[in-house]
């Protein structure tokens, strides 16, 4: 019989096909051709975007012209607004405020053709290192709570444009989904004194059913409680709650792992589409006990319809476990 | 500026474009062509279904024959059995249970070309009449703790049929969504003493800025902090909490306002894929003061992406004071 799982984080359950799990070709898998035009995203046109706000450079090359390896810029049409105050008031029983925020774009490369998965180690270094930075910087700023950092590769999965980028955005209140997450961290920590997660890097370990792959410092694992088909976490293994305060070490690793696992995505399931979260605390002074950052991956090959609108239930057809071998057994060299 | 716009139940936060909102022409608004094959729903292929559970029949026609209006069976590819116990069990630090629950289709109407906006009153009357005969039925199996009813129109709205039907699903536990719904609910009470949605309807009839319409037992309107373009809840106006409660005058009532919704929704969008859902309070022995069911339509026109997995913000681009202006201006007879 199929099994009910529930993810000991969130508190949601997930009704995973564990007798007869569909394999990768039992999905249709959505590639989209490219858009036509001039892309912003490329040499050459970096007037078609924002002025940048931060570039990983070679040489003496001038700021929004040819050069970059890396680029961060304003998203041209913001979710949320840079300026003003946040201004939170009352219309009867509602609550509102005005849209302040910060909604940035990372162009992960200036090769129109490559995705994350297609870049050399030290490219997806040079990724990280711009998530790292732009946090820091927004920590700074006292009106946002939260930074939420994450991508969307393909059409389906959210992209509007093909040439491969992530975005962050900084919000002035910790999202639903965020506080949640780290109630549910909270209880734990509250009843066993330990970390949750650290907890699940423990179990995943010794369990190893679910294991991808790992390197000295992080490990990739297909979640108990998986939602989707083929979703992955990356935890760092050293106890941390706060991403923005990764050190170096730690930096080379996870662009390491990080692409190791979309090549082994991309491999078992072609180009799919996918979008990844940095899951991470809020903007808070010191790291927290109860919480652990890290990276979800979320490969788009269901559709959601209302029983998980309304439910928050999740139909997973293929179980964690069956996943795992496929991911494990691809050939990445 | 826009505005962030918080939802009093959920407590999740929706960023709503209320400088430049985008009219019903802005969307790419997808309609696929129905799939080649027998369909299962049309009449004289009662064969291709699990035997009928229940059905609407004119005169002497015989069970899984045609002769029927609407027809309720097990779904063929159920997503939980309805055999066998739960037996909750751990695993190490997770949990799991055996997939038990029922899953039922409800099929609207014979006929293959009409969506459920399309039918007469009468006809959707018999339909609502199967939900509530489903409910009151499932109510009476101990190891269900929800009913949820739901329905997926179009492709990209999860149908993976075109022949016009809805869902229904028992559950052995009561999903995260719902107990967060019913928690929200729950702290206004304790603090107001008053039913939520019995206040918003009072605030959204003496605003009158969000109304679409209404009669003598229900009220249709954007939600002030709606999720999606076009998103509208059905309230009733007296206060209960349980759908499977629901009596013959209301029944009528209900079947003329969906219908008149959704055919709103058709002439201004065409024909959208959307989802509705009854959020209903879990099986209980008696109405909850503290909690109030009604329906929700959200019509698919966004794609969700990593900014809203990650964070349960939405990103609404037609703020639900100009949806209302659209779906209230509908000419619908």
């Amino acid at each position: 019989m199929d099994q009910l799982r529930r993810d000991p984080v969130a508190g949601r359950w997930v009704i995973v096909f564990t007798d007869k799990p569909y394999a990768p070709k039992d999905f249709d898998i959505e590639t989209l051709p490219d858009k036509k035009g001039t892309c912003p995203f490329c040499y050459g046109h970096e007037g078609m975007t924002p002025p940048e706000i931060q570039a990983h450079r070679e040489g003496a090359t001038k700021a929004n012209s040819p050069g970059w390896s890396t680029r961060v810029v304003p998203n041209k049409f913001p979710a949320l607004k840079i300026e003003g105050e946040l201004n939170r008031q009352g219309l009867g029983m509602f609550d509102f405020s005005n849209g302040v925020g910060a909604h940035e774009v990372i162009i992960e490369t200036p090769d129109h053709t490559k995705s994350l998965a297609d870049l050399l180690d030290h490219e997806v270094e040079k990724v990280i290192w711009s998530y790292r930075d732009r946090s820091v910087d927004l920590h700074g700023d006292k009106r946002f709570r939260y930074i939420m950092i994450f991508k969307n590769h393909g059409f389906s999965a959210g992209a509007s444009l093909a040439h491969s980028h992530s975005q962050l955005i900084a919000l002035p209140m910790v999202p639903k989904n965020v506080n949640e997450e780290l109630a549910g961290a909270s209880k734990y920590y509250e009843y066993k004194e330990r970390c949750i997660f650290c907890d699940m890097l423990a179990q995943e370990q010794s369990e190893n059913e679910r294991l991808i792959c790992e390197n000295s410092r992080f490990l990739a694992f297909s979640p108990f409680a998986s939602r989707f088909p083929f979703e992955v976490w990356i935890l760092p293994k050293e106890h941390h709650s706060d991403f923005s305060f990764i050190q170096t070490e730690d930096v080379i690793e996870l662009a390491r792992i990080l692409k190791e696992i979309l090549l082994r995505i991309k491999r078992v399931l072609g180009d799919v589409p996918y979008n990844f979260i940095i899951h991470t605390s809020p903007i808070e002074e010191q790291e927290r006990e109860d919480y652990h950052w890290h990276i979800e991956i979320m490969p788009k090959l269901m559709r959601i319809a209302g029983f998980e609108w309304g439910s928050g239930f999740y139909i997973n057809p293929t179980s964690p476990e069956v996943a795992a071998k496929y991911l494990r057994k691809a050939k990445i060299v």
